[in-house]
């Protein structure tokens, strides 16, 4: 078996039991070096595929490999793994090899769900995931996105806001958004969430620091009825209360 | 302190460790019917405040009631409390009744999610999450929800696309997104997700069988690059392979 296993933001506390399981009952794991770290404690004694960034056709590869032995096998990956993950990769390259394995994916809470959480709650109507990366969207595609997500009052959570490599992405997709939404909608930020250097905070459209952002931090855009209170960002759900 | 805490779409191997640990640590729990019995074997010995359908404002101002006095209380909800759940209630209530409690959100995995592994990889590309219920958003909000989703090509997880008082809603959602997605675009329908009953398929728009949904149903709604490949749902994250 071919386990696909999401661990959740970064702490063991928010990993789902059957993550936890699968790891511990798995002699093979598959995974990128800063993944691997997040569950050191659970991996003594096993063996360890590790590859670096952008390893991740080499990975799944890899992974693929060692299940056509017939060895189980766990590949892991932060997050939820079918969410920009790597679920979604290891089944294209199975697809495209043609190769019949069994593949389980176990799922986790991804990052937006671990940021909302800490937030309060600013998912509790209509929301969008949007990553903000193009290196494998094209920019007009995401622009569109944002666009249309923006116009139908979405909330808006970013993934891979913003990077050394596209410093003005998250600037030029919170000017679209403004076309549709108020500048002082409530921006919640949750950065390393669920690890030792977490940082959460609200902000709005106008006073986001961009240079606050990094690939660490997931960016939550609120609807036009979100608001904070005692610290909390809360989207209503439309009770009247 | 009042844990707010998602419990996943229905099986201990879904909760998060730290859920687990709150339920089992935390001796008052408020819980609608349904998902007491999810986890009616970690309940043994408790104080158990349970409401039947609809009284989520009750469950909540019990919940904030019981924190007050200064006493741990934890109130659950089914997948992420945070996602049509729970959470928004309880801390639009605190802040309508200006009630400064501590307040702490554990996420889950939201039943999107859990059907989205069950399924493949259909999240791999931007999605959004639209409740298909107008008891608390106008139609009308919904359908140009549908309507911007569908046209700027994002993945579509339906939340509650079914019930008896509004049979209609999923057909007429999907035929709004027939002005933009084929016809043929694949669709993934998951139907109590980790629970006994489990029922795991992928269609399309056309071939949908409305009847066969209901409100423990998760309708996943491909863009124009998902297919189907060994049984598994795959939207494709764009990568050269």
């Amino acid at each position: 078996m071919l386990y696909i296993v999401g661990l959740g933001p970064g702490s063991k506390a928010l990993m789902t039991q059957e993550a936890i399981d699968v790891i511990k009952n798995t002699h093979t794991i598959v995974g990128y070096v800063t993944y691997i770290h997040l569950v050191e404690d659970m991996l003594k004694g096993k063996k360890l595929v590790v590859t670096g960034m952008r390893g991740e056709i080499e990975r799944s590869k890899k992974a693929i490999e060692i299940a056509q032995t017939g060895e189980d096998v766990a590949i892991i990956s932060s997050g939820d793994a079918g969410i920009y993950g790597m679920a979604g990769l290891v089944l294209e390259l199975a697809a495209k090899e043609d190769v019949h394995i069994d593949v389980k994916v176990v799922p986790g809470v991804t990052a937006s769900i671990g940021a909302a959480a800490a937030l309060g709650a600013p998912l509790m109507n209509d929301f969008c995931h949007i990553s903000l990366s193009d290196l494998m969207t094209p920019w007009d595609v995401i622009k569109e996105r944002v666009d249309a997500a923006a116009k139908a009052d979405f909330v808006i959570c970013l993934y891979n806001p913003r990077s050394k490599g596209r410093p003005n992405n998250l600037r030029e997709a919170l000017d679209i958004m403004l076309k549709y939404k108020d500048e002082n909608t409530v921006v919640g930020i949750g950065k390393d969430v669920a690890r030792k250097r977490e940082i959460i905070k609200t902000t709005t459209i106008k006073d986001l620091d961009e240079t606050e952002i990094n690939m660490t931090s997931i960016v939550i855009v609120g609807n036009k009825n979100t608001y904070v209170a005692d610290g909390h960002m809360i989207t209503p759900r439309g009770y009247t209360l």
